[in-house]
């Protein structure tokens, strides 16, 4: 199966990553672009076959390793 | 209106992000990861009101700014 496990930092948490691009996209003659946030995008592909399975993994994997929880959010979907 | 932008490296470049992330989660014991590509994700909250200009405008974002189109592709949604 396919997991996508998308990760952002949590709302009120500074993003100078986003907010340098919305700068430059200002600078680029970009306007309108009222906010910008960045994170992390991780496709995996995993040898289970059942998708309940799968997805308990993929969220003890955010927890452990791919997220850090104090300060990022994740969300994660099974294909 | 708010776009999101997904940046991956293109099939077939080396993705040693991901190499890495994969190689972790086998030392933290969840077996059965195939492969990892990792990614980033991009959220723009935009002043523009019709859909078709805003997903216009931001995959020319993309082509100057978000993306290295040499070694990246981009997906873009618009909510």
């Amino acid at each position: 199966m396919k997991a996508t496990v998308h990760v952002m930092l949590k709302d009120g948490v500074l993003d100078p990553q986003g907010e340098a691009v919305r700068h430059a996209l200002g600078t680029l003659g970009f306007a309108g672009v009222d906010a910008v946030r960045q994170g992390k995008v991780i496709e995996l592909d995993l040898a289970a076959t059942d998708a309940a399975a799968a997805e308990a993994e993929v969220k003890a994997m955010c927890e452990k390793l791919l997220a850090n929880t104090v300060i990022e959010k994740y969300t994660v979907s099974i294909r």
